[in-house]
């Protein structure tokens, strides 16, 4: 079992209110193949410039995340994004986006990365999506984000590659965004009404909530004190979401199986906002995020006292 | 065991995206009554005017709440709000207030209302709530809630009337204007900081979490697809979180009380938004209550499959 993932994988300089970090290593398949190398193996599809060397490369490799599939173009620079966020963490503020080697790139997947049982597209051009979808002809659960750039500018691509996924990850404006609906449950319905029998939504400092056939389930977020980066959270949420579902014994469709997925989601998000880019999951441990899972637990539960 | 809240008796008339209703039945004390009333004995504590008639008072008996403490003023009329939603209903602009009877409400309390086991002190002036707590010298159990206006025009009185009272209700926004905190975790800590041993906090659309000396607790709300009127959904809540723990066998100021405690809230405001004013708790049923709980249960549940 194997999980690939298609998406940018680019330097960040950040701004938040506990400091500044330029080209910190980020992108959507960095975060998430971190996130769900804790579970299962992770195939990372990408493509990076000159600039990318082998600190970058190292800190797929201490995970053991195969990137062979991540083509390095010479003469070129890596995807860079520049974001700044305001006091309360949950707006990112682009100041600068250059696209560099992301504008021309069309992957074509090795056998390997071709092959895996979980494939996981992340936020890019929905047609490229739609081309990698194809090429994972085995995969067996598949996921996708996407952003509002995407909802506004390649609509009709972007709900004709969400016909052929299981899982959809939106937050939830841009849930409103494509779906034109104010309320989130009927945003969600209209969603799967699309195709995928999954909603994955996303709530920033809110948690999450998924939609399925069976019903609704809500996840909370971690009550951190401190939130140094929010840059990667989704990321880093449905890595660690798809990252469990591939890890199971049987291949797991089920409501519950679901449900256990996007609760480990959200430990592995509220891990990498503990730190700028990458660097907490970097130092994170299996009996860390066993711990969290635990913790999760506990702030969900309750009994019923005997009334008079 | 009983129940006493004091707080506005009111008539609002309102507009959402579902239509206008001129002067239904509203006020604090009015949605935390009905709602506590599916629990325990309840006693309201306020002032209305000589427009308040028998109809009115007809919602109030058929829950059976007590209104030996709702003082009928001749001559006056009855507090009014007007306001509106937009179309995501998370955001109310009043439009007008009239405060008519309820400027000159200083209320003294029967001996059967200040007897009660449980106090809610609904958001009124803070100096009016002080001096109704202080007149209900056997509750064990004591809440508040207050709103933007009392924490920018009163915030001395209603940081010492915090001081004794167990439990604060508040919206996050409410939160971060008390403490200046823009994280969600230390304003908790901040306002326990003040008194309280829980600070419940309420989230809108995305439910509520409680901070405790044991914990952190996630309240999810109920995905309704149609939410006609949020008005009192805040005040609904308290009413079914602390309705259902005066409704305990013996009192049970534990974590675990205090968790179901506040699905029961969560129960209860999802009732309450789903028509306009109290129209809808005015209908509800035992059997809905517990049906409901019941779901709530299975939205907050899941085991962990076996993994490879």
């Amino acid at each position: 079992m194997s999980v690939t993932v298609v998406g940018s994988v680019a330097f960040d300089s950040l701004e938040t209110p506990f400091g500044k970090r330029e080209r910190v290593l980020g992108g959507a398949a960095t975060h998430f193949s971190l996130a769900a190398s804790f579970f299962t193996d992770v195939s990372v599809v990408g493509v990076v410039g000159e600039d990318f060397g082998e600190d970058e490369l190292a800190v797929f490799a201490a995970r053991g995340i195969n990137v062979d599939d991540l083509e390095r173009v010479s003469g070129a620079r890596s995807f860079h994004w520049s974001g700044r966020y305001e006091d309360d963490m949950t707006v990112a503020h682009t100041l600068d986006t250059q696209l560099n080697v992301f504008a021309d790139f069309d992957p074509q997947l090795s056998g390997r990365a071709a092959a895996a049982s979980t494939l996981f597209l992340a936020n890019i051009q929905p047609d490229l999506q739609r081309r990698v979808r194809r090429q994972c002809r085995d995969a067996t659960l598949v996921g996708l984000d996407s952003m509002n750039f995407w909802i506004e500018s390649a609509r009709d691509s972007l709900v004709e590659t969400m016909r052929e996924v299981d899982v959809v990850t939106l937050n939830d404006a841009e849930l409103r965004m494509l779906t034109g609906e104010p309320n989130l449950a009927r945003g969600a319905r209209d969603l799967r009404d699309l195709g995928p029998r999954v909603a994955l939504v996303k709530q920033g400092p809110y948690g999450a909530c998924m939609f399925t056939e069976e019903g609704y389930f809500s996840i909370p977020a971690y009550p951190l004190e401190t939130v140094i980066d929010p840059t990667g959270a989704g990321d880093s949420f449905a890595g660690g979401c798809f990252g469990y579902l591939d890890s199971l014994a049987e291949p797991d469709m089920s409501d519950n199986a679901f449900r256990a997925a996007a609760v480990y989601g959200s430990v592995l998000a509220s891990f990498a906002v503990e730190d700028f880019g990458t660097e907490r999951v970097q130092r994170l441990t299996d009996e860390e995020v066993a711990a969290r899972f635990a913790e999760f637990k506990r702030m969900m539960t309750f009994d019923e006292p005997v009334r008079a």
